[in-house]
């Protein structure tokens, strides 16, 4: 057991980007694990866009991290003592462990996971939230049906890259957006994606024109802004807006950008709607088994961004989400 | 058969509000009824909100009135003479026939209509699109339960009176959102709503807090803009967003203000969806039958808001709407 555990806490809201002087770098005593609990080291940490919403003080659906508190986060653990009878050093168990060095658990909400059946990383990508999210927030939310049009926004991001393929795999004509060349060569040239606008050099309206002429049946939306406008503009009759994220707004200083074209949901007869994928979490199961299954034959790639360094690094890394400098699923891995 | 027609034409697309010089004021011969039609006189015009959009030149749900066109509408008509087997002089008839007050047809999408079963703006109104937009926007998108929690926005008018009262018909909360003391007073005390909100004197998102505090479970929304974003932020979980318009948008120079709030359909898990009321054609026969069912028994009051005078006074009519300064269904009753 080590004698100290550092963690990233938050010293204070962020206003618009979260800067250095945001976070707190603390160097405490690690608890040793109480009866019929464990503890472990942590191996890797999961980024996410929504970690900025829960810096905010604002009802969500989660509560907000409170100041001075350890930073919420997914991670991948190696267990390393336990008085708890489903745990035994050199597990390696997934949870909101947060941004933490050591971790003391009872294994409430937490998940055993085999390291021979898929990288750790990929518990954290594919095989975790955003795979869940990329899964429900499609076939369920969207109502995705074979053969239709799916547009695809932060789509070389965790969760896009996933979903863009899971539409490939339902038999869909995928499009995804994303920033810069290198990113969209991958959708089509990797991914499987039918065509990819780089939103950083194309008009997004109309390249959706030629992409998608006879319109988006199902739009899955990650990112908000623009790109959000510009996809209402051509959606088909009975298309579904899947609300999932909007990076392109969590920095805002001011209020976030409506869609100024929403009434385009009257004239198609469309429907915008979001989802919180901790609601399908009794059917998780599920969805890993055929994202497993995916993985397993081909049909899904899975795309990693993995920075190796200390957990002082944190903060540098989950600005590359903002800045869209990831590749796919964005992990740190303490080295 | 009278020798000459008067007609409103589009003269021009309005920019902004619509203006007398948008118009053009046309006297033509009158055309006889061919073999299977019959003609008719113009009794009531129907003025509506949507009619804005329909001068725009974009795509919508129907195409736009072309320069030099009839200004389209619907109106009660009176047979005059007949070569058509279903209609003989007397018979009243509701179709789109365009603001004129001379009509020739082959019966193709009118309905006769009896002026003992209900007074004949009725069915330009409750009975007539209003209603049955009232009807299937709460009851089909908005998937209205009892014992719900209903806001309408634009509630003194043509569909957010009917729209209301049949909430309260189905046994739900109701609370009207609505502009000065006399529209509040109307909704309250002679429409049984629970509620009304003045959005004039009110902060709305304050009075939504006071008298929906366990949030909205479905919002019907007319008018757009600053009080769609108001409702959104009180949303209940699983909430249903109902776009049925936007009349404080319509006349923007600007573009459409988009609602900046709308990722509480994600926190919320809600969906904002849009319809026209044209796609339940087949099934208008039923929601008549509901509706006149209702305004027989009391429970929906039927407000209409006639204008007496020449069919030159349309374009000033139409104006009121915009201005808010109709209660109820707004008609032109030509003398």
């Amino acid at each position: 057991m080590p004698g100290t555990n550092r963690q990233i806490r938050l010293a204070r809201r962020p206003v618009g980007a979260v800067v250095p002087e945001d976070w707190e770098h603390v160097t405490e005593p690690a608890a040793a694990p109480g009866p019929g609990m464990f503890a472990g080291r942590t191996r890797y940490i999961s980024l996410d866009p929504a970690m900025r919403g829960w810096l905010d003080d604002r009802p969500s659906y989660l509560p907000p991290v409170g100041i001075g508190e350890v930073m919420r986060a997914g991670s991948v653990i190696e267990v390393t003592e336990s008085d708890h009878p489903g745990y035994r050093p050199g597990d390696f168990v997934v949870g909101t462990f947060g941004v933490q060095e050591y971790v003391v658990s009872d294994g409430k909400g937490t998940l055993k996971v085999d390291p021979a059946l898929a990288p750790l990383p990929t518990y954290l990508g594919a095989l975790g939230m955003p795979g869940m999210t990329a899964y429900f927030g499609l076939l369920d939310v969207g109502a995705l049906k074979e053969g239709e049009t799916v547009v695809v926004s932060g789509a070389a991001g965790a969760v896009g890259s996933v979903a863009g393929q899971i539409a490939k795999a339902k038999g869909c004509r995928v499009i995804g957006i994303a920033g810069g060349p290198d990113k969209c060569a991958l959708l089509t040239e990797e991914l499987g994606f039918d065509a990819a606008v780089d939103y950083r050099a194309e008009d997004v309206r109309k390249a959706l024109r030629t992409h998608a002429p006879d319109g988006i049946d199902v739009y899955f939306d990650n990112v908000g802004g623009e790109i959000l406008d510009a996809a209402l503009t051509r959606l088909a009759m009975h298309a579904r807006v899947v609300i999932c994220g909007a990076i392109s707004q969590y920095n805002n200083e001011t209020a976030v950008q409506g869609p100024s074209n929403y009434l385009s949901l009257l004239v198609r007869r469309a429907r915008m709607e979001g989802f919180v994928v901790f609601d399908y979490a009794k059917r998780y199961g599920e969805a890993a088994r055929e994202l497993a299954g995916w993985i397993g034959d081909g049909r899904i790639k899975v795309k990693e961004h993995l920075v190796t360094g200390a957990l002082d690094d944190f903060p540098a890394t989950l600005q590359m989400l903002f800045r869209g400098e990831n590749t796919g699923k964005l992990v740190l891995e303490l080295s």
